[in-house]
């Protein structure tokens, strides 16, 4: 008794998958062709130069990025080898340790930024009337509602 | 002179990538945990149980999917050797070798799929309405053809 899609609602899931897949994959060389840091490290380093005193506690960082835990401490290993972050142990914490961004970090994500949002502008919002900025974010909004209730 | 996102944009765009990242991050743990497959596996799996006999070139497959080439030889490396799919050198034609799902790989993808699909249904399309389902294949086709003009 499977509920399949109807081909509208397949028509809108492929091309959902299909635009955010290469959305990624662009956004991810541009900032690699120009400025030699993937769209994984751009997206680390948005969220700590946000954060006060450019740092956050690995798992509160995660959770930001939506991504596994495992995820994280590979990438910031990685980060932390070309000097974007450093990691900081928390010997009062079992919580464990902090990220931080680094001044490299720093130059790097203030240098990426102007061209990287520049190219969300062109390939997304410049095409996109009022209407349909609003239905996007009553669909994203609607989504992520039901995942936090499906998460409980 | 950068134009950066107004506050609306930039709530629609954050919104957009934290539901996608967590609708995959969702649906690869609950294929992992139920079927032993990886989102990657199912998509895989999917795009060569609808080709005629099962098999695609391997660069077709990067093609449907939107995926380097490079991500789609790992993939099917690790994919084949679970069983899942061969790949078939192509002794006449350079542009090489195809991917073809195997009996494991139909089983794989028909015992997963219902329960998947059920997944994208309760997270997704059980929330919106007609005119928002509208609305979300409005935008993804209008990003995509931006995708693809800017590819040329």
């Amino acid at each position: 008794m499977s509920r399949w899609l109807t081909d509208e609602e397949q028509r809108a899931w492929r091309g959902l998958l299909r635009m955010t897949t290469q959305l990624n994959a662009r956004m991810n060389r541009q900032l690699q062709d120009d400025y030699g840091i993937s769209l994984a490290d751009y997206d680390v380093l948005v969220v700590l130069s946000e954060a006060p005193a450019g740092r956050r506690r690995v798992f509160e960082l995660a959770d930001a990025l939506a991504w596994e835990q495992s995820r994280v401490s590979h990438q910031l290993a990685r980060m932390q080898r070309r000097g974007l972050v450093v990691r900081e142990e928390c010997p009062t914490d079992a919580r464990g340790a902090f990220a931080v961004i680094t001044e490299v970090g720093r130059t790097a994500i203030e240098r990426a930024a102007p061209a990287h949002v520049e190219t969300v502008r062109q390939l997304v919002f410049d095409g996109l009337g009022h209407d349909q900025l609003a239905a996007l974010t009553e669909v994203t909004t609607c989504v992520l509602d039901r995942l936090a209730d499906a998460a409980d």
